[in-house]
């Protein structure tokens, strides 16, 4: 067996469009990438789990205010803010998923608290947040999940529906973050969180915190993270449908994903992407939109972050 | 193609054991389930969408305190009731889901609502009551919702738990309804409606609001409505499982469905059970455990209701 540890993490498809990227910016962009997947190869580098690893990736995204989740995460069309965050365990598919929810500075440590401290999948709003302080979670004040360019991209939302237009721009719709991770041992694990989508209705959850959609993971074939539509990912069950198309059909990780992607995605009318983390280590990360934040690193080689 | 309406409901996994099932309690369960296949079967009777007959179905069984969903939901640990529910189109694979409501009479309309009247797929909490009242469906006040059984459940769960002891009492544990039809055109859909775990922690959401869990279809293999042990569906990601076993294998209805209730949710340690239509028409009912409320039409068949 394939002894060597691989990662990937996301930072959203919701890229900004090239020509709105200023070269500050795109440095920014990657050294904050940097940041997260050191944050979890140290972990898979000194032997911890996979679990571990997306786990503190995905810590590192959420404090990083430039992402859509934890620090930094979109607004609601109310002027709010609520988060979804999920984690699976590739082994034994255990799994933790929370929605609705504002104050804990760690969503995804949350999720992790319901996996591992419940009987329980999935925990809404209130009954989350008791478990996040029973759980002796650091949780912050609303100014410090604030942003001013969160706000005014609610504003340009909320100006373009006044006028009956559409947001389609992937900056202010796609921001997720996420982590998937094989560790040494050949155990997966993933893990996604979001603010949502700029504008969103009240309540609305998207796929990141369903199991099988935005969050997956199986030992036997891969773990998935997702970010882009939402709505698109959950009526695919993109996630369990890339790991039904390894273990069904042979197909090779990296053919599943990219079929998904490019396949099943538009034909819900969805646009995004994913990242992807094999039984044998190897990595995809397929895109059907003009870019998405991300850095992978397999053991013995570079890391590396791109966005386009 | 096969030209006949097919349709099934479960009123839950969840069956009293037989011996404490008095006769006249027994007629009453199968006089309700009747009731509810009927408000189905008078949809595809004449002539409507599978659509609009798992909505009616389910609305009956919502309606009858009997069932754990609607009128006759259980209680939380902390005494409130909490209702999860979604319907799934099988015909492109729209979908709408609500958890965590309290007020409109039928949370399966609620489902039904975000899949129609929103962009989204799922809405919990203020936000999914929020469009109730935009839709104009109708809203209880508590006292219709509250039943003296359901309360008394709750507090036998209590004792136990003070006691330490964990409540594996299926007929407080596994309270669902659910229905998936075909309709002589050949297009599926399924609903599933709950109150969720007698005595559930606050905030817990099981499989019923799920896209690919409790609920799901697609006209090209499957609509399935689950009930029973939510987690370890949403682990195995059971209704879109039976869907992906049935594309990429070629297994049977039947077959797929009875493979995941006696294979993949004991590996999860969950007992349940489950309703199929599948693209023909056909219907298997598969359950693990000692009962499902249940009752099954094919055009030109009488409708039959089985509880053990």
């Amino acid at each position: 067996m394939n002894k060597r540890y691989a990662l990937a993490i996301h930072g959203g498809a919701g890229v900004l469009a090239r020509d709105r990227m200023s070269d500050d910016l795109e440095a920014a962009y990657h050294a904050a990438l940097s940041l997260a997947v050191q944050a979890g190869e140290t972990v898979l580098r000194d032997g911890g789990t996979a679990l571990d690893a997306v786990t503190q990736a995905v810590c590192a995204l959420e404090d990083e205010p430039l992402f859509n989740a934890g620090r930094g995460a979109v607004f609601t069309a109310d002027g709010g803010q609520e988060m979804d965050a999920a984690i699976m365990d590739g082994s034994g598919r255990r799994a933790g998923a929370v929605a609705g929810i504002l104050g804990p500075r760690n969503p995804v440590r949350v999720a992790r608290a319901v996996m591992e401290r419940t009987r329980h999948v999935m925990l809404i709003g209130d009954g989350a947040l008791c478990l996040a302080r029973e759980a002796g979670l650091p949780f912050e004040d609303p100014p410090y999940f604030f942003t001013e360019a969160r706000r005014r991209a609610l504003d340009e939302t909320l100006a373009l529906v006044e006028r009956g237009e559409i947001d389609d721009d992937p900056a202010r719709r796609h921001g997720t973050v996420g982590a998937v991770a094989r560790d040494r041992t050949g155990r997966l694990a993933a893990a996604t969180s979001t603010g949502g989508m700029t504008g969103k209705r009240k309540g609305r959850v998207g796929d990141t915190p369903i199991v099988g959609a935005g969050t997956f993971a199986d030992n036997d074939t891969c773990a998935i993270s997702a970010t882009g539509d939402g709505e698109a990912f959950m009526r695919c069950c993109a996630g369990h449908e890339i790991h039904a198309r390894m273990r069904y059909t042979g197909r090779a990780l990296a053919d599943a994903a990219a079929s998904v992607v490019s396949g099943d995605l538009p034909r819900y009318e969805g646009s995004g992407g994913l990242i992807a983390v094999g039984a044998d280590g190897d990595i995809a990360m397929p895109f059907n939109c003009e870019g998405m934040y991300r850095g992978w690193v397999i053991e013995g080689e570079n890391a590396r972050t791109a966005i386009y």
